[in-house]
Order: C-alpha cells, then sequence, then structure tokens
C-alpha cells in the first residue's frame, strides 16, 4: 500500500497505522514524534502517519500537508472508523478525552490519549474501564505523560528503583510558566473551565503529580492545597486560538479556572510532597523543577536542562561528596542508544519520540504500556482531591486509591 | 576603663558595652561580628566586648579568652548587672530568651535577641511588652534574624519596596539541611521540644517565615501545615554539645520535635507563599532558597551563593530578558561600602557584624532598631498557627495579627 | 513523480532533490534536518530526500532505508549524475570533500559540504575557484558550520552586530570533549592525518574558529599555537567504525592527529583570542564554551546547555547589572517561530534543520549562502597558520588574507 | 607587656609581634587576618598587632586605630626596628618589597611579603638569598598567594597529589577582571610600571600562575604570550588612590602596563598549561575560574563561587559520572575544622586568617612556611619568560628553572 510505504516508516515488514484527532501544539509534537521514531530506533512495527483529523477541512488538510499525514479526516468518527488506522492519538482539550479515546477503543483501536486523561474522574473512570475491556481484546491504551521519557527522568527512576536514594523523605516539584502574567493574554480556553477542566493544576499539575508518583514508585495518600486565580477577567479572543498564542479584543470575560495551585501531601511511605503549578512566575518559561531527598541521597532536575540530571550519592565520602551533574546523553542511558554522541543535546520535541517508541513496543508484544490509562486515573483522583482540599479550606484531603 | 580601651574598639569617644550570654555557635558567630564590627564600619558608638555569661566556670573563662571578651561571668543575673554592659546580646536556646531579656530590658539594657524570639507566643508577647516599656526608656530590642543582613537579601528588599516586582504573586522559600538523615546523630537540645520549642520549624522556619514577611513587606495571614519527624528515637548524648555536632550513647531517647515542616498561605495581599523547612535533605547543607514572583519581575536567592543575588526584569524586551546573575559586592550595594572590591566574596559571618553595625546606630540614634521583637512575635504567631493547622489536618489557620 | 511526492515534502510546487553522500553520524544528523525541515518551516522549495551514497551497497541500502532516502547509490558519481539531485549534500570524511564538492558544482549542482571544508589550504582554494564559478551559473555552495545555527549563537550574532558589545577584547574558546582520554580507544579514521587532516584542531578547532570570526564578524590575523598529542599509540581498529564509537584489537598504530590545540592571536580589530580544542578533558562531554567581551558587554555560551545565552549589558547600573540567563527560545529569537513555546528546549539537531531551511532560502532567492566556501577557506587558513606556528616553536604567525 | 595583652591575642604563653607595611587594600585584608586568626584557631604564638607603617603620619594613625594596631610608624626603618615586632608583614606596591623584605630579613625578622614577590627577577633573586640566609638563622620568609588558602584550593591540592586525576593533561586558568573597561578610569600606581612592575600580568597572572604551579605540582617550563594595552592614556589621578578605586582629572597620561596577558605553555610534564589575566572583560569582577583535565578525573573552579570547587572522578561509572558540586564547608576540609557548620560560606577575607595560621605555625614549629620566597621567584621567572615571549612575537620561551 503506497500509502504506508512513504510516510514515516523505514523497514519492510508490519505497519502500524496511526490517525491523530487535533494538530495544534501537541498535535505538532506528536507528528514530529511519530515521523522521527522509525528513523531513530530499531521497530518491531513501522509507523504509518496515516490520517489527522480536524473540524475545519481547510485548516485539517494543510495540517496533513505540513505535517506528513497521508489523508485529513474532518469527523473524528470516520478516524476511528479507518481501516488503515490502528493507534487512535488523541491530541485535543481534555473535555474531549473520553468519548473519543473510548470509541476509539470500542471500535478496536489502540489509543494514546494527551494528559491529562480526562476532565473528571468520572471521565477517567469510564476511561480505564473501556481500556480494561479492550486490553482483553488485545488493544493497548497509553496516556501522554511525555515527561516520564525525558532520559533524565528516565534515569532517575531507574536510580530511586534500584535503592540509590533509600527511604524517600520528601518530594518536592514546582512547575513555573509565565504566559499569564500579561493581564491582557486573552481567554483561550485553556483558561475556560468548560473546557480545560482546571488551569495551572490540570495543565502543569497533571504533570508533576505523575511524574512524582512515577520517580517515587509509590503513591500520592492525601494532599492539602490551596488554588488561585490573580486575574479573573481576560479580553476575549478576537480570533482562533493554539491555546498558547492568541490576541484579545475590547471585550473582557471570567476566567474560570486557576492560575496557580499549590499543595502538599504524603505518599503512602510516609514522605512528604510538596507542589506548585502556576503561569504566574514571571522569567520561568518551562521551570518544570524537581528535588527527592532520600537516606541514601538526592535527585533533582530541571526541565529548562533537560539533559542533566543532579544526584547525590550519600555513600561518597563527605569530603568528596557533592551533587553530580550528570549529562544524560551516555549511550548507556535510557533512550541514549539511538541518538548522538555524549554531550549532544536533546530537546523537548524527543519525548515524543520516545512515547512512540515505548507505544511500539507494548502493541508490538502485548504487553500494557505505561502509564497507561489507570496511571492517567490515578493522577485525576490527586487532581480531584487538590481540588477538593481547595475548596475545603487546605484541609488535608485523601485520595480515593 | 582599661578594658573598653583595647576590646574590639577604635575610635575616641564613647564605648558601648557588650555583654554576651552563651558561647555556642551563635555565640562564636556573634563574637566575630562585635569584634569586627568597628574595624570595617564607621560607628558612632565604639562596641567593647565586656563581658560573656555562661554556667560552666571554666569554659565560659576559655572562651572569653579564645573569642576575646574581657570578663567571664557564670550567671546571666550578674552580666545584666554589670555597669560595663549597655547591650545583653542572648545566644542561648529559645528556652531561656523570655526571662534574660525582660530581665536585661527591666535593667536598663539594651537587648539583642538570637531568633527565634521564644519558644511560645505568650512569652513573645511577654517579651514585646517589655521591649515596648523598655523603648519608652530609650532602650532598643531587636531580633536576630541575621539572614536580612545578607547584602543580596537587603538589596532585594530594596527592589521590592521600590516596585520592581509590581504586585507579589508567589514567594516560596525552602530551607534544607542534612544533619539528621544519619538515624544515628544523638539527641542534643535541637531536638528535645523542652529546649528547643520545635525543630526544623523554629530553627530554619522561623528565619524564612522572617525573611518572607521582611522581602515582600506585609504580614503572612494563614497558613496550612504538614509537619513530620521521620526518625523518632535518636541516641542519647553522650557528653556536652553544641547543638549541631554532638556524639551519641547506645542508649536511645525519644525525638519531641519535627524534622520538617511545610506549609503553604497567603500574605495580606493575597500573594501565595510556601515555606519547607527540613534537616533531614541529603546534600543539602544549608540550602535556604527563596523565589519571588511579581506581576513585574522576579527575584531568586540561595544561600549557599549568598553573593548572588537572580533578577528578572519584566521590562527587557523579551529577547533579552533573562535572571540576572548579579554579584552583590558593588560599592553601592548595602554593607558594602565597607568591605572589599567588586567580586570579592563576603561570607556567611559577615550578617553578624552587619547585624552589630545596624543595632549600634539605631541605640545611637535612638531609632527602633529593625527587626524589632514584634517582628519576631509575627514570625512566632505565624510558627504557632503552622503547628495548630498541622494537628488540626492542615487545616486552613489563620494568623493572629 | 512519485519518489518526490512521499520524501520530506509538503507544499505543491518546487521539489529540490538532495543527494547524500556519507552516511555516519553526520549523514544521520543531515538526514534528520531534511527530514524535519519541510514540517516545520514554510520553504520556497520543497526538499526531498532523493538518493544517499555509500561504498558498501548492502550498508547503503540500509542507511537509505532507515533514514528515509528514496534511492541508495554506491558511486559518488553516479549520485552527481542523477538528475533527481540538485543538492549534494556531502559527509564524508576531510580528504574527499574537494573532489566531491568540485565535480558536484562542475555538474552543476548546489553543494553543502560539512566541515572542515578540506584537509588542505590548496584543496579549500579550488573548492573557492569552483565555488565561484557555479556561482556564476547559480549554483550554490555552503559549509557547514552548523553551530552558526544554534539559536544563541545566530542571536549573539544580532546583539554584536548591533553594537550591544562595543569594540571587541577578548574572544576566548574551548571545545572539550573527552572520548581520547580512554587510551585503549582505537585508531579510527578521526585519529589518522590522511583522512581527516588534523585531530582535535580540525574537528573541533574548525568549529571554534569559524564562530568566533562569525560572531565577532571580523578574521583572525595571526596565530601563536601549541599542539600536543599525548597518546602517541592506539589498537588499530578491529571493524568498522563511525569514527566516533568503535572498539580495537591488541596490535597497535600510530596517532598521526593532534589530540589537542591551544592557540591564542588577534582579530582585525586588534582583539585578543584563545582558543583550546581537546579530546582529553575528563568529564567534558561536548564543552564548547566561549565568551566575549566587549567595551559595552560580554556574552558567554556554553554547548552542553544550547539554549541559554549569557549577556552582560554594561548599560545596566552597576547595582542591577549581571549576566543574564536568557533562555533562546521566544518566538522572535532566530528559527524560533517555527518551534514550541517559550522554554521548550531545542537539541543538537535542530542545527541541521536550520542549516538545511538557510540553504533552501538562499538556493530558491540566488543569493550566496552563509557560510560561503569563502568562509571555510578562512578557518582553513587560521588552522594552516596554527599548525605552521606549532612547527615554528609558537611563534605568532600571520594567517594570509 | 599590655599592648600585647589585648591585641588579637587570646592563649596566655608566647606572642609574636607583627608590624605591618602599607595599610591599603592589602594592608586591611592581612589586618583582618591577624585579628581574627588567633580568635578561631588554635596557634602555638599569640599574634600581637604590634605596629603599622606608612608614609602619611595622620593617615597611619588612623589606619592603626581603624585595623587595632597598637603603633603607628611613618619609617618602615623604624618598624623594621622595633623590639615588640617580630614579624615583618609587607603590603606596599611591588616595587618596595626587595628593599624591605631584605632589610627585615637581615634585621632577624620573619617577612611575610605580599605577591607578586618583586617586580624584577634580579629583585627576587636577592630576595631569595637573603631568605636562604635569613632561614639559617631561624627566619622565616614567606609570600603572600592568599588563594592557596581558599579551602577549596587546598583541599584541590590534596586531590591531585592523592593522584585523583592521575597524569595531567591540561590546565587553563582565567582571571577575569573589569575595572578598566571604562576608559576613564585613572592613572593609578597599579597602571604605572614603575610602581607595578607589570599590569594585569603581575598583578592576576601572578596569582594563577602560582596556583597552577601549586595545584600541579610541578613547574611551568615555557610559555608563549600575547599582551595588550587597549587604553593606552588615562586620566591622571586627581588626589590619593588606594589603587582600585580613584578618580582623575582633565590630564592624561600614558598607561605603561598591559590591559591583558594571554598565555600558553607547558608544564614539566608535559601537561598544557593555558592562561589568561585581564582587567578588560567587561561584567567579570573576580572571575579567577580555572580547570585542571587528568587521564583519571577533573576539577574546576570559580573564585566567585569560591565554597565549592567541581570534581570529575572518572573512575565512577559513565551512567552516575558528572562533576560534583563540593561544598568545600565540611569539618575535614582544610581550614574547616575551626569555622562553621557545613554550608555556612566563608569569604574570601578568610584566605588572611588561614595564611595568618599557617605563617604562626611555620614560625613556632621552625618549618620553611609555603609558599617560600623561591616559590615567588618560580612565579616571577614565568612572568619574565611571558614578557620575553611577547617582545618576541609570541616565539616559545623557556622559563629559566
Amino acid at each position: 500500500m503506497a500509502g504506508k510505504e512513504h510516510n514515516g516508516g523505514r523497514a519492510p515488514g508490519r505497519t502500524l497505522g496511526i490517525g491523530m484527532v487535533g494538530y495544534a501544539f501537541m498535535g505538532a509534537a506528536h507528528s514530529q514524534g511519530w515521523r522521527t521514531v522509525g528513523r531513530v530506533f530499531d521497530l518491531p512495527l513501522r509507523p504509518v502517519l496515516a490520517a489527522v483529523c480536524g473540524r475545519d477541512a481547510g485548516a485539517v488538510r494543510a495540517a496533513a500537508d505540513r505535517h506528513g499525514w497521508a489523508a485529513a479526516e474532518t469527523d473524528w468518527r470516520a478516524l476511528v472508523a479507518r481501516d488503515d488506522v490502528d493507534v487512535v492519538d488523541i491530541c485535543t482539550p481534555g473535555d474531549s478525552h473520553a468519548e473519543i479515546a473510548i470509541a476509539a477503543l470500542e471500535a478496536g483501536k489502540h489509543v494514546l490519549c494527551e494528559k491529562p486523561l480526562a476532565n473528571t474522574v468520572a471521565e477517567a473512570e469510564a476511561m480505564v474501564a473501556a481500556a480494561d475491556r479492550a486490553r482483553a481484546r488485545g488493544r493497548a491504551a497509553m496516556v501522554g505523560f511525555n515527561y516520564r521519557r525525558v532520559p533524565a527522568m528516565a534515569y532517575a527512576r531507574e536510580l530511586v528503583a534500584g535503592g540509590r536514594l533509600g527511604a524517600l523523605r520528601h518530594v518536592r516539584v514546582t512547575y513555573l510558566q509565565d504566559w499569564l502574567v500579561d493581564p491582557d493574554f486573552p481567554l483561550t480556553w485553556r483558561l475556560e473551565r468548560a473546557h480545560a477542566g482546571s488551569g495551572a493544576l490540570g495543565d502543569l499539575g497533571a504533570h508533576i503529580v505523575d511524574l512524582a508518583q512515577y520517580l517515587a514508585g509509590e503513591p500520592i495518600v492525601g494532599v492539602s492545597a490551596l488554588t488561585e486565580t490573580f486575574v479573573r477577567e481576560r479580553p476575549l479572543l478576537a480570533g482562533a486560538s493554539s491555546g498558547l498564542s492568541a490576541s484579545g479584543g475590547a471585550e473582557r470575560g471570567t476566567v474560570t479556572v486557576d492560575d496557580a495551585a499549590l499543595f502538599t501531601g504524603r505518599l503512602a511511605s510516609g514522605a512528604l510532597v510538596s507542589f506548585e503549578a502556576t503561569r504566574m512566575a514571571a522569567g520561568r518559561k518551562n521551570a518544570l523543577r524537581l528535588e527527592l531527598n532520600g537516606e541514601r541521597g538526592s535527585l533533582a532536575f530541571d526541565l529548562e536542562r533537560l539533559n542533566e540530571l543532579s544526584f547525590f550519592d550519600g555513600a561518597d565520602p563527605a569530603r568528596t561528596a557533592g551533587f553530580r551533574r550528570i549529562l544524560v546523553t551516555e549511550p548507556d542511558h535510557p533512550y541514549l542508544e539511538a541518538w548522538w554522541p555524549p554531550g549532544h543535546a536533546l530537546g523537548y520535541e524527543h519525548t515524543f519520540a520516545h512515547q512512540a517508541r515505548d507505544l511500539v513496543h507494548a502493541i508490538a508484544s502485548g504487553t500494557e504500556p505505561v502509564p497507561s490509562f489507570a496511571d492517567g486515573l490515578r493522577v485525576q483522583r490527586v487532581l480531584a482531591a487538590v481540588e477538593e482540599s481547595a475548596e475545603k479550606n487546605a484541609v488535608y484531603t485523601p485520595v480515593t486509591p
């Protein structure tokens, strides 16, 4: 099949047709991941960029041409129905995740769903149920917490899992951005509760809750939270928006999500956790910073310097002990076997190729991909507990197990 | 008087006799401050290291010799009664602060009291009342939050007060140490509630609460808190201890203070605050790290690199904007007029000379020194609210105004 | 034409056929650049990955499949002769650059040639002559100094050209790697004078000489140099090698290139320059670090943190002056209009997409691409002066203008 | 003796009378060192600040009061002749070092002489001869390369001496300041060859040459050098000057020293060295940055962050290897047994207390202090070779052994 021949594939042998819904920021990043993965990694299946879907026919056709998708659809149900689509990759706002994902799984497709898994716990639970049913039929469902695929984060998990930190005492993570500092930044869908579910919490908080649970290897069991919306009215959108950049008109509307969320809590082991997600930190562009302290060592990381991991090994003698700046670019670091020589930096988008790699392997081997929808639900439940605590005067609120 | 001639003084003219109670870590640091201040700064009064007080006669005599105090006393009441003592400098554990400070003020002495001001709000209130009465008689009372005297912090306050950050959105501060990571570190007085009042909270938390309120220029109005003691039993002390270093025996006792305290809250303006104080962060030796985000700019600081202040000026064009690493060693930076050429680093102990400078000027001019006992009480009330919130399941707890 | 339809292209309209010679490390990086450029940037011509060439038929066929090239050739002359090849992209070792480039230009092709332009000045001069003749016939020739395309470097050039640094006083650049620290790293072609021309000098030194001349906007006019080969014998190669990773056998051969080269010199304006290129700096993986000091400001950069540029603006008041850490990820930074939101890191390979973008624009508009072969020759002449100086006891050696 | 009782001393027992010549920047720093050393360290002799000397009677009297010296002299010969002076501490410009030092040694005094040892090799040789004669009579002579006493540097030397870096390949050091960037900075004595000997070379270059030889444990055997004076005329001084800060008048005079010096060279072992000393690096205040690369590891240091040492241990597995940021504030780091708890920063001036400590121990034990005058001469010979090479077109110039 000609289409399969020229899109993203390499090896002869079986192909894996990808159909993507949505083509804004996340769609561009996923496209780059799907186009690149087979060129860099050895894969058991050859991904083919079969079709992309969006509501505006002209725009989706242009996006297909731009990003290398063979076909364009304007109805996601049509995309799900295509024979040449094996995987439905959902890059839409959170309010449509559940409907599309469940339909796709029921239609026998594998699903990759952007984070957050859904806007509500109920939706997420329905998605997990659908994923469970689909799994019985050999279909995979994965949620797109791509930061697990930053090599430094995957390697950090190996260090924690290998006991190099000992029992954890503290996990602290901030995710700081500044694109809402300007009070005239307009009211995009990301600032509307109906579409985005929540603000910094669901967008940034979801990432850091997942990362914390992933790195620690244990769930958050309770939280205490404060949230705030500093700028409560913003200009209504003058035209179309990609969600992250846009211009506003003279009229103003009400912001219905949080600008910032702070929460503390506990892991199952008793370790203390501390989180801060905000879009109001002037000068911080993408400052996902985390630190884990254990009885044997510590780890620190900053997404703005994503090729580096800081590791303090408590086993070193005090005189020579110190945080090591590890450049996570050695051939035996996770995902690095396929890239450049040591010291040659990877970027943000590589996480999407890594995500694609891991999903393809899971599909080919019939194993459940991680993070699973259940992992996504666990994050959703933490976010729900955060919102509940924030409404209840920050009282410590258990997370539903 | 000969003694006044040769101890720490310089200029002819009036002297200011200092009497210090306690001579461990803080006593050594204060001594260095008093010895140095008149050698570096132009002062209206000449500090004289008149007498030091401690319970063990031999040890206090040795400390007097070591640190340059003319006389030694074994009873703080005798020290307070000395004619050659104008200022009583209290460097003892928190449980004795109130009694000594109140007695000294009532005896007509000026008082410098180490932080935290006291172990309880009630004590702190009594101390403020005594300070108010003493102030009416021209006596000064100051609490030793020396980190306000790190030049970078004094300069940060100037930037905030000058409006360079605009309305504050976030203040986040961590104070991370690791000297309790080892479960065999012994049970010094710092780990006993009876002497220390609390653990990381009163020791480290007091510093960062004061710094946050100082830098922001407004009080914390409510908090939500979690505290934890990870290692609940530790070896009993085998011998004497300076509080920070010691060795333990085979028998174990119960730790009665927190190892770590996390709290979030709000400033009067509505800005969100986030604090973490811990002695269990492997590899972090003295990591007081803070960041302030305002609508016009941000500041960041790390006490382990105390000569540097990071400043993001939102007024810069986006292309050239970035956090500036300001070396706070220029002649027109606070306290720097008296030190070395630009780029020549100051250290931790300089804060005590700066503190002494400011107190001497306040005494000479008859103005109230800052931080005042009222400032110390404000910190104490925040700490009390933290403890109350921690006991009440982290519920948001207003701070008594 | 079907082949042109599915390889790397997007827009309808004219295509630009690319033929690449060599497919090791540089070939993989160039492939990624050609595949990606049209997916990210708006281009006037659509690059098509027409054919790749290598001597081993099986290996080149596998490389074509892996990297997305439509056809494979085993003779570069055949590649040059192909009608569907408009641009010949030369990714072979330096000893073959001149022959291939000159033949390609004479055959009416545009040429992109990896750095260094050649192994000798004579070859480079012949290439410039060929490029001049080809230019008269509307053909472009460009040398692949890809680090000019790191956004931070392109932006640094804008700052220098805009006078933000004033007259330059110092340019200092080190390029430190450590893959030869191990004395058992084998004797790959990169360590043989016959193939590589020189060692750290031609490989790393060529990059930093070009960067220095590019950023300063003026040539190096003289140099004084020391070179050294610390490990003079290494294991002969046991099998094939990509040049940067390989394993060696028991027999040893002589290293005929430098391990390290140090040189100082002067720019035309009289500014002092300082360079160090080495493969023997334990722990430094790809540490291209540079600093420019001018009478009005300074710039600093480290390739291991390639999304950051440090800028000291001497126009700032001393109190608020400091090196700004600019994240070069804003939409109006060079090349960034097409990538991700602010703070989302780019990586090493992006430079190859940027290089491809600039070449395509130059070809489409008929302007001479930069860096030109003449720029490459200028670098070569500096390297030749370095070698001459090193042979003549480091005496200051003028660079042929 | 009363005077000895109250100046800087502590322990009963023998005192050591210090007489200092010069009281500007270095004099202030040395005074702080002498005042502090006995308060912090256990010493076998008690330093007493006996007398200070300067030409202006009023100014030297004020300096004595300010810095705590018991007596003031206006003729250095009178100071040398004093019975209460055991050590003559020379803090004058380089042109007077030889005369004072030799006279003091001949008068039976111990001598501490600021760096550079002298302005010429001949003077330095005469000083070494005098030191040798004095040593035979039990008198110590030491040169004030205080940066050896930064704890991180002393610790670095231990690591190198302990073989942790293996055979050295590279030593590179820059010392960057910016106080001459302003073309209107006036013509102080530091810019006059007659007084200062040379410019950045003798002031900054002397420090880094000594540090390099100290850390490597071997001498520089040859150099190739470029020097430059960018601003050749500067305002004549309007009034008095401390050398580092001053204001100028309308008339201009000729700068007779270098603004910057670059030199490369070799250690006895064949390792390559690279140096840059400049006062024209905008934004760099005191940036003494060094890196050593050996076959087993590397070290890096920046004087602007003097409590930190970066150490790369090649023995670490590649996955966990990285430069460790060691906070050199542990009790078992050099000089740290006497200071504050871990993580509490030391500053620039502490080096002078450490220098005093080491000199007092050497005097008390009758061992030769380091760095000796012979070490100072070795530096001087390197500087002379640098000047010779710079005059001879950068030709590689051997250093007189």
